[in-house]
């Protein structure tokens, strides 16, 4: 079981003294893979996916039985600057989308027999616009990784966090920005949909926010509270909750990966249990995955958000744990091996 | 239903005269996707996959209910020329092991609730060396395509075809080499994993078939007779079928690509309810897939056959459909819709 959060320095440390994955389970898995019917290595990715999660759910056999999908919900301040084709009230609209079972995270979460929760975070409270002040004081910031770190349920077997918020591109290429360097217009892309004049205000927005808090940040963390919002740091906090649970995590898209990008800034072990599930289609996620050591499942062009993505991955490694636990060996099945 | 094959003549002309998909299921199908919430494109290639497959099924709301996969097998008189690392009685007891369940393809096939049907053709009588002679005869050729045009069930509304036949990324190589030029080393690859003296071997052999053949091609159907093999030509037949019963085709690897190329080339509209499940380990397999003008949904390295890659991408077009058919619209969610 998972021990509340005292303070973010405890967040810092539950989350660096968090265990490995299980080295026996790891050389069993990886041992069965090679006596299975097919030549050597030709399931690709899918062997590996297979020996990793047998790894984090301690069997060479594994099974997903409870998948869990969570998505947050949060409002941005820097809406205010014009970053987004779409009103700021649609997040709001989007939650109750999402509790009707309207939306596309519902369909795919419901395909892969997930569990789904949706954590609208004081909608009518947006965080601060970053480019005036931080957009969390530490004490929201903490309560919002408390809210993504409840979130997760301990019995799940995976994780998928999602998130709505309009606007909130603008911090993922903020946080990335500041976390991996570069220019902020390498970070920083069109989201659902600005133009061109909206592209470059977007990015004049992620310089600003970047220049004025930069000196500031230490560690992921920090800029996560300077930069972020509450969807994010929940998506960080449940990140962090399923890493010491040893629940293995598909990541979804840019947002996703830059809330990841904060705990792998704070605790280099931070995301050895997750794999990325799609490469979207928003201009900077290939860079962002690079930066976070992952290469993507899917490359569909999605550019949802909601946990699209990694929902629609979590078939991908249900293929792979369906052929690694269900396929007859060499012996069993009387097959020269070569 | 469909008619029995009198010749090949008959073959080309039914393929010939198969009908289009359905226009206006397929402008109904895009004028939901248009309606539904999320911002316009956001699903990328899903929002695609689920009009195309509308547009086969004439539905504007389209689900899979009876996918079906079936594996073909064949031996292959090339391998006296030592083109493949595994011995040829791999291809019988793997046929044994498919019907026990202990394959990878049955593992994805389950997942995927498909019905899925073995077809072993003449296993102890292989096709010639097509470095001596046609690989088959042109009655051999008909019964291998009647075979797979029989194998199709009428009311299934998904076709996997998949392939074993050890040595046959051989013939599969000379297809493409004389369907789409260039030279023998292009279209020739490691398959289940030969060395360099194996590749440098299995090239030279792919170079003589088509040298001694390649005059003798007008099309697709001459290519698979002279340089193909029963179970590619099977594939050819069931994807042909599935063509003239309007249902919708997820290709796999190289192999089963090699069988479509030989449709392609004999009927321009012959794959337009085909797509590219997977990009495969093979290196030959990214070129095929251009000249069949076909975009790969999965790339994971794969590099079994079987229809296993193919029934993967089963999860992602289901994750497609199961978007497209059961979200809501804006107008049913009251979401802005920008």
């Amino acid at each position: 079981m998972l021990s509340p959060l005292t303070s973010l320095d405890d967040f810092r440390a539950q989350l660096a003294q968090a265990g490995a994955a299980d080295q026996t389970s790891l050389a069993a898995a990886a041992a069965r893979n090679g006596q299975l019917t097919k030549p050597p290595g030709a399931l690709g990715r899918l062997e590996d996916l297979a020996i990793w999660y047998g790894g984090w759910r301690e069997t060479d056999r594994p099974a997903i039985t409870a998948p869990q999908v969570i998505v947050f919900a949060g409002n941005h301040g820097v809406t205010a600057q014009g970053v987004s084709a779409f009103p700021a009230e649609v997040t709001a609209q989007m939650v109750i989308n999402f509790e009707h079972g309207g939306a596309a995270i519902n369909q795919l979460a419901k395909l892969a027999g997930a569990r789904m929760d949706v954590h609208a975070l004081d909608l009518d409270n947006p965080v601060q616009d970053f480019t005036q002040s931080s957009a969390m004081s530490e004490a929201e910031l903490l309560a919002a990784l408390q809210a993504g770190w409840n979130a997760v349920d301990p019995e799940a077997d995976l994780l998928v966090v999602g998130e709505m918020g309009i606007g909130n591109t603008t911090p993922a290429a903020a946080l990335a920005h500041a976390l991996f360097g570069g220019e902020a217009s390498d970070w920083t892309g069109r989201g659902t949909g600005v133009d061109d004049a909206g592209l470059a205000n977007k990015t004049r927005v992620v310089a600003e926010g970047v220049a004025l808090h930069g000196g500031a940040i230490r560690d992921g963390l920090d800029a996560l509270g300077h930069l972020g919002g509450r969807e994010i740091a929940a998506m960080a906090g449940a990140i962090a909750a399923a890493r010491v649970l040893h629940i293995p995590v598909i990541l979804d898209g840019f947002i996703c990966c830059a809330a990841a990008a904060c705990l792998l800034r704070t605790s280099e072990t931070a995301l050895d249990h997750a794999v990325a599930g799609h490469q979207s289609a928003e201009s900077a996620h290939p860079a962002l995955l690079q930066a976070l050591g992952k290469k993507a499942l899917l490359s569909l062009g999605l550019r949802l958000g909601e946990g699209s993505g990694a929902a629609l991955a979590i078939q991908v490694l249900k293929g792979a744990l369906a052929c690694h636990s269900g396929m007859a060996t060499f012996a069993e099945a009387g097959v020269s091996d070569g």
